[in-house]
């Protein structure tokens, strides 16, 4: 009973959640499963993850350097980690799922290899030669292919099945880069033209070729057709119609593929993840369900129980509204069809509509409901009292501007600092704490954490200061940046600039999928780049996407120049347009 | 009868180029409007307006310069012109819809202040005053308020309509600059850091504000965040997220707003295009109408007076064929439905399905049947005819990419020229020549026009060489280019890219109102740009983007700033962002 209960949890979890896990449904199956899905392991592994990840600030060239033992245990007990995370899925899943899953093939190869190419490094450091930690180039691949990292691997597979149509795009762009690469040698090659630096322009192919691809990232602009342009005015036109063409027509048509095949996939992912879904709720109505005339249904007692498993956190009251709505019969039990629902009335963010008293109004009545705290009450309530906190938001912004070392100025600042205090505490006073920190309180979260934060630095700063006239740098730092921070709040006065916002705000979350994405594009990139040009080139680790035109100045080999626009092709061309192509779809939908 | 057919020609003809002008109906006013409507007429003011914009080349500061009075007189001409079209459209469109339109009162405006101005300026120069030509920034404006500037009318209509929902993001990314900019100020203001020229850094907070706008553009990345990043490597983040933010979120959001609104209006302007068209049909059906049992009908015979009429150019086989496409029941007479398609009938383009004979087949039967004839014919359409001629542009790719200075090389050029030659003729001696040189057969175009043009140029060039041993390097240029541009030609052998080709030239007639629109916004940027920054910047008058980048390091006076960034904001966040959300929606219609 128990036992079949915490299976079908389990499948409404797994519903829930988009996790799709063949598992053993043998009651200590279950549990180590549940175990499998605690949130601490999974904060851990992402904790020892970023820490396996951060190794690259202290291994050489490093920015912090620390001793080659300390990297070598941390990154050690981290595979360690992952190891044992993977022997605890081997056990979860069954034999043969476990080895034809490619993500768990991955991850033991990553291990080895890491394995191999530390004892490889070790020994080599050991007897003082020269050796090259390849292997960290595999670190972000344990971020795609652990079991959680399903919204990244989805982003992959969209990339790339969305590669043949980009590449044949690509190939045209490049033949279109080639085509005038010759132009410019045969216009500009025999007219002896030389380049600010006095080296002969436009006279070789293959440098014609790299400086017009650069061109297309308009970083080497105008500097690459001065010497043209100085020679003849028309030649400009030349440029012009190159910029027209490649910058302005194919990085359209670029970002138009990408949008089109990028969405197309995704959308076949949603159906997939939605015919999984249904596929698990069929499972768990199988297990919970009973006899009852000609179709099984599941009861409204076995429902409670199932739900107090799945969600324990949500009261009784709104465990009755979602039974109301599954139940619109009011029979006491429940058919297939309605069952199903269940994943999504979880998921919906429901608004108390009724709301509860304020705990002052239970604690104190009569004080709460007199004359003055309800006019407090009404106060904050009005129109007025966003308005004055503009204004009160605005004149901060012109105090931080003027000179903070006078006096009188930071004196100023605390005052702005009660004020912004008095602001929630007031709030607070007003409304049902409860429901002002609810979870779609972005701003009442937002002013709160920046206001409490400004508090305690600005305390610290002053200690600091009053005990020995030391005022930290790092702290005043953060102290400025929350102040300006808290002045962001205005713009959500405006109604027009708050549709925007939340927009913005709505499509965080995936961002934060964008984020990953990148993060182990550039990793890999960094890797390889590091090795090949440490010392020789200043690398802008996890940097600007210019840092090839900085680069490319400097480092004239060959090599490099691949490596650069290899970076220019996968970072700008697929990555940044697939960003693009989420904030356009994002701002289609919301706006 | 024949004004009456002479009317509903008018109409048909209105209706099938979205002519929209409200005229005198009595037959001198019907024949007044089609000489207005006349080609040559329009050809004429097309000519006249290139003529009028050319002036700023040839006038102080000059690329070549011509005397006062010639520019003068020159103007003065063109001037001349468009009052005498204006007075002909005055004597075609009734008088009070003739002051009612704002087209004519604008242009009317803008004679009379440049007429005024070149009084004033010549008295000034006459008197040895110095004097501004203030009234050129009016000349584009010509091109918009023009009769036949409809196009480019609408899409000024539709940025427009788009400007208020533009202008919220836009304030908000101006709060987020100016926020960014106060963040920097604070943090690295009183770090007493030094730019690479010595100069303090971030201290002033109206360069910074301008510096980080300019970094949005990424012109001054990433030499902008340098001495930060010197100073304490995790200054970075600062500057990632700036990027991050104000780069990638808010142009997209830009992109995504421009996109949407544009496409909004677009319609809304397209529904009223339909609207004014049928109105128009229903006109020329009331003219035509005879009764006929219980509606009124045109007969067939009228129709064809009115077809022969609207379009003398083509043949009684396509009337016939457009008449039983109307005429589908085959009584002789349509109603008024079947009218109104006329002009979306006369829009298809036809293609013939019925090869017209060879002309050598009409000429020399026995001669063009021959099994030699045949076998050349055969030849031409195999595949493999398209596959050798591939294998020969690549070869000359090769051998263009080689020194032509060696006299073998450039005897090469004659046979590749020859080989060329010789496909077109064996292609016109396959396919019927005017099926050929259809209008939709854009390759055969090409080709052509490429290989007439450089055998012309290359015996000009051969023919100077011969006679003085003197070669032109304008004509060598030509012959190059036309050289490479043959080249282009292999991609159209490839399914996938011709795909790719054939949605760009189809979206190549939106781009020249695209280009008017861009020469619009950059002659008066221009002529502005010219009178303030004259000797003081090198300006490149319709050239890069870029621009700005190079003359903000040069002109640091406040004035240039603001012109600079008034310039980004409306030619790129606009006009930039239209002409990628139209190559993207024509993309996302046509691929
Ligand atoms: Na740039």
């Amino acid at each position: 009973m128990r036992n079949d209960l915490e299976l079908a949890a389990v499948y409404v979890s797994d519903a829930q959640y988009n996790r799709n896990i063949v598992f053993d449904t043998s009651p200590q199956g279950v549990r180590l499963y549940m175990l499998y899905n605690h949130w601490g392991l999974l904060a851990l592994v992402y904790l020892l993850i970023i820490a396996n990840l951060a190794l690259a600030l202290f291994e050489d060239p490093a920015l912090f350097p620390l001793p080659i033992w300390v990297t070598l245990v941390t990154e050690l007990i981290c595979l360690m980690a992952f190891a044992g995370r993977l022997f605890h899925f081997g056990r979860v899943v069954p034999r043969d799922s476990f080895w034809k899953d490619a993500k768990n093939i991955c991850i033991i190869v990553i291990i080895s290899l890491t394995l191999l190419d530390m004892v490889i490094f070790g020994s080599l450091k050991a007897a003082g030669y020269y050796g090259v930690r390849w292997s960290r180039v595999l670190r972000p691949l344990l971020l795609v292919n652990i079991t959680e990292g399903r919204q990244l691997r989805r982003a992959f597979r969209s990339i790339r099945n969305a590669l043949p149509q980009i590449l044949y795009v690509f190939l045209l762009f490049i033949f279109s880069v080639l085509m005038f690469s010759l132009m410019a040698l045969k216009l500009f090659g025999k007219r002896g033209l030389k380049t600010k630096d006095g080296s002969p322009y436009f006279t070789n192919y293959l440098q014609i070729v790299f400086d017009l691809y650069v061109l297309v990232t308009t970083a080497n602009s105008p500097d690459i057709m001065m010497p043209a342009y100085n020679a003849n005015i028309f030649f400009a036109v030349f440029f012009i119609v190159y910029i027209l063409i490649n910058t302005y027509i194919f990085m359209s048509v670029f970002l138009a593929v990408v949008y089109n095949n990028y969405k197309k996939y995704l959308k076949e992912e949603v159906r997939q993840l939605v015919r999984a879904k249904r596929c698990k709720m069929a499972r768990a109505f199988r297990v919970l369900q009973e006899p009852c005339g000609a179709e099984p249904v599941v009861t409204q007692a076995r429902w409670n129980q199932l739900v107090r498993l799945v969600q324990p956190d949500i009261s009784s009251a709104h465990r009755e509204l979602l039974w109301s709505v599954s139940d619109t019969e009011k029979r006491g039990h429940i058919g297939k069809l309605a069952f199903m629902q269940l994943p999504d009335l979880l998921n919906i963010q429901v608004i108390t509509v009724k709301s509860r008293p304020h705990p002052l109004q239970t604690w104190q009545p009569t004080l709460y409901s007199s004359t003055a705290s309800q006019f407090i009450c009404r106060m904050v309530k009005h129109k007025a009292f966003v308005y004055v906190y503009d204004v009160i938001i605005l004149l901060n912004a012109v105090f931080i501007g003027l000179d903070e070392e006078n006096s009188l100025i930071s004196n100023v600042e605390w005052l702005f600092l009660g004020l912004y205090l008095l602001e929630i505490l007031l709030k607070l006073y007003t409304f049902e704490p409860r429901a002002f920190f609810s979870k779609h309180q972005f701003w009442n979260w937002f002013d709160t954490i920046i206001i409490v934060s400004a508090l305690i630095s600005t305390v610290i700063n002053s200690a600091l200061k009053s005990t020995g006239g030391y005022s930290s740098r790092q702290i005043l730092d953060i102290v400025f940046i929350l102040r300006i921070l808290r002045l962001i709040r205005v713009v959500d006065s405006i109604k027009r600039f708050r549709t925007i916002i939340n927009t913005l705000i709505k499509i965080g979350p995936t961002i934060l999928t964008f984020g990953q994405l990148i993060l182990v594009v550039y990793y890999i990139f960094a890797m390889v780049g590091m090795e090949l040009f440490k010392g020789k080139v200043r690398f802008f680790e996890n940097g600007s996407t210019d840092s090839e035109h900085d680069g490319y100045t400097m480092v004239t080999h060959v090599s490099a120049r691949i490596f650069f626009v290899l970076f220019h092709i996968v970072v700008v061309i697929i990555i940044i347009n697939i960003f693009v192509a989420f904030v356009l779809e994002a701002f289609f939908v919301e706006y």
